[in-house]
């Protein structure tokens, strides 16, 4: 599915950096300005050429005369000449003709306009020289990075206020069955709430979708198909939720298959829970038929619907890191070879060391996802895991 | 600061469920309904009472005779007698006088109005029974949980649709010096641009907070205490951002004693980068003065402002997981003893394993953090890092 969203036109546009927070940028971004614009003390001290002061120490001190003071925020009105220093707070624009700054506590007044240097410096010492933080016409950002608060400070730094950003991908909620209500209606006997619509637009949100509830439709062809159609000029990706009995299975495969082309790509996969997903791509759009237990959604969200949301957000996946803890496994936990199992945990803190435990229940029960902290990934190929054996927790 | 702040009065607001994904709840939830309403079954297959299973197998199998079909969304009509079965679908309500549901591929029809049951199944096997998932009555979530997409779910599915959730807490950023300009204003000579109230707008939005930036202040008492007066009624924690230099950080100091009680609580930590760091408390409520490298400005955030926010957010913090991984330091790095480090660092995945470099560069360069991953922290006792050890990267 990755590989058939290689030609997706991208949308952008342009934010003021303030509303760019955790958004995906859509061009590289190169700097006009030199950051700082000038070299500026790092410390409170004097101004003074480096070569001054070679060689001085406590008990031989370099002897330099007072030339005018540095002031913040202005840039000095006089060139440092050889053999002498300024005062400078920290921050403020080293004067033309000095290349480092000596510290406060390691000069003396020796008279009205002259200083003793205790230590010497070394060239651009306590000093952040002109681009030395960024350089004019440096890339500073690389498109399809997700935007972190220290990057936006970046770009405030170098007056960038507006940056073109990707469109975040509109992902579109389909809930199916003829037994499901919203939560604001009156229950009807072997009537259920809907649930799963709830979960899957917080982690569409979570991750950068936007999503958009289409509704409950009936489980019929024609309702569900009807759905699909209207959803897909619209959306960047189409959800069908509910439909897990067999019958409305190979219903929801049909209508993939009939309403456009490549159709289904795979209906069933070697996963518990969420075996009977269905997944497909209608004229160049994600389609994917979600399981109907509340469990098999999040493990569904996680391995089909995340990637596919950041490949169309634009987001540059060479840096990429879950959210993961590490953790000891307090009980053996069986599983079939030839299927991955994703087993609900809820992790404790046993004396700085973090401990998993198995949530028992059904995957149907929404209760085991509210009590569990995160999922442990047991690959197709093992057996098992032992009580003690150190898992990785993908936290929710 | 913490421990101040413990008759603090949080604010709570009664929102629409669709709008508190990530808030805290400000209550604990009780559920008025059973979830599942009713009995339902798990699979596609045939109601029955489990007792007229027993003993059932391949080659001796239980027959049953067929009552009526259960449909989804709807009560059967009928009562199953002892001796019979109902095709039901996955969701379907069990009719009254069944206990559990034979799947589809255990049984094969003999006649028309006769099955053969292949399998014993016990009683509530394929069965979510009334109230398995939540009981009315039971406590379904706790006051200070941080409601996740699936915790949204859950509310969802007993029809809870409104819900008390605490307010964000307001921090006021306070920009404070003389060479400081906004990012959209023209840079003058010895000039520069306001890089952490941006850093750290993105800092508080993220962890629950709202910022409000009250503009750039020029190094003086008046103007700074001005500002802080102006901010404290509106705002839960009010920063002063910048005053790097030795005479603005005792003129922050001074301002937080002179304006209420009990003011300074201590100025200065052991910790690099963010030394210079000043926390106060006027009239309960937190004041902090922040060193003005862009670095200090994260570490300083991580330690000493996120928790403020979570405490007046109303977060129980019992259950807290920091977004993090382990790594492979690739360099020694020293420390000094009797001060925590906090080191920025680069993580890359080398087949499998992430190994940590630091990033080199002074903690005024905000480029040094857009190229780190996160932060290894060493602790205040230890002399630094070996080439080989692990760490635990706390990712930005």
């Amino acid at each position: 599915m990755l590989d058939s969203l290689s030609d997706v036109t991208f949308s952008a546009e342009l934010l003021m950096i303030d509303n760019c927070y955790g958004r995906i940028i859509a061009s590289d971004i190169v700097s006009s300005e030199d950051l700082p614009p000038f070299s500026r003390s790092t410390v409170d001290g004097f101004a003074v050429n480096s070569g001054d002061t070679f060689g001085a120490k406590e008990n031989a001190p370099a002897y330099l005369m007072m030339n005018q003071e540095v002031f913040m925020g202005a840039a000095p009105a006089f060139v440092l000449r050889k053999g002498e220093a300024a005062r400078i707070p920290t921050g403020g624009m080293l004067p033309s003709g000095s290349d480092a700054v000596v510290m406060l506590e390691h000069a003396q007044i020796a008279s009205s306009d002259m200083i003793e240097v205790l230590r010497s410096v070394a060239p651009s010492e306590n000093v952040i020289t002109k681009g030395e933080d960024i350089t004019k016409g440096e890339k500073v950002l690389t498109k399809g990075r997700k935007l972190r608060a220290q990057d936006i400070g970046a770009l405030a730094g170098i007056g960038i206020t507006e940056v073109m950003v990707y469109g975040k991908p509109v992902v579109a909620i389909i809930s199916t069955g003829d037994e499901i209500v919203p939560p604001t209606k009156p229950l009807g006997l072997g009537q259920i709430r809907d649930i799963n619509s709830y979960t899957l637009a917080g982690l569409i949100s979570e991750h950068g979708g936007i999503p958009v509830k289409k509704g409950i439709f009936s489980d019929s062809y024609g309702a569900i198909a009807d759905a699909v159609e209207d959803s897909l000029p619209d959306s960047d990706i189409v959800l069908i939720s509910g439909g897990t009995s067999a019958g409305t299975k190979d219903m929801t495969s049909m209508i993939i298959n009939d309403i456009g082309r490549p159709g289904v790509l795979f209906h069933g996969v070697s996963l518990k829970p969420g075996k009977p997903m269905i997944g497909g791509m209608i004229n160049g759009k994600p389609i994917l038929g979600l399981p109907g237990h509340p469990a098999a959604i999040v493990v569904c969200f996680d391995l089909f619907i995340r990637p596919l949301i950041e490949k169309i957000g634009g987001l540059a996946t060479d840096k990429y890191f879950l959210k993961t803890v590490k953790a000891k496994m307090v009980k053996n936990i069986a599983s079939a070879a030839g299927r991955e199992d994703h087993i609900r945990v809820h992790i404790e803190d046993r004396s700085g060391e973090y401990v998993a435990t198995p949530v028992l229940g059904k995957s149907g029960l929404i209760t085991t996802l509210v009590r569990a902290d995160g999922l442990v990934t047991i690959p197709y190929n093992k057996l098992g895991l032992d009580s003690g054996e150190e898992v990785t927790v993908e936290l929710f």
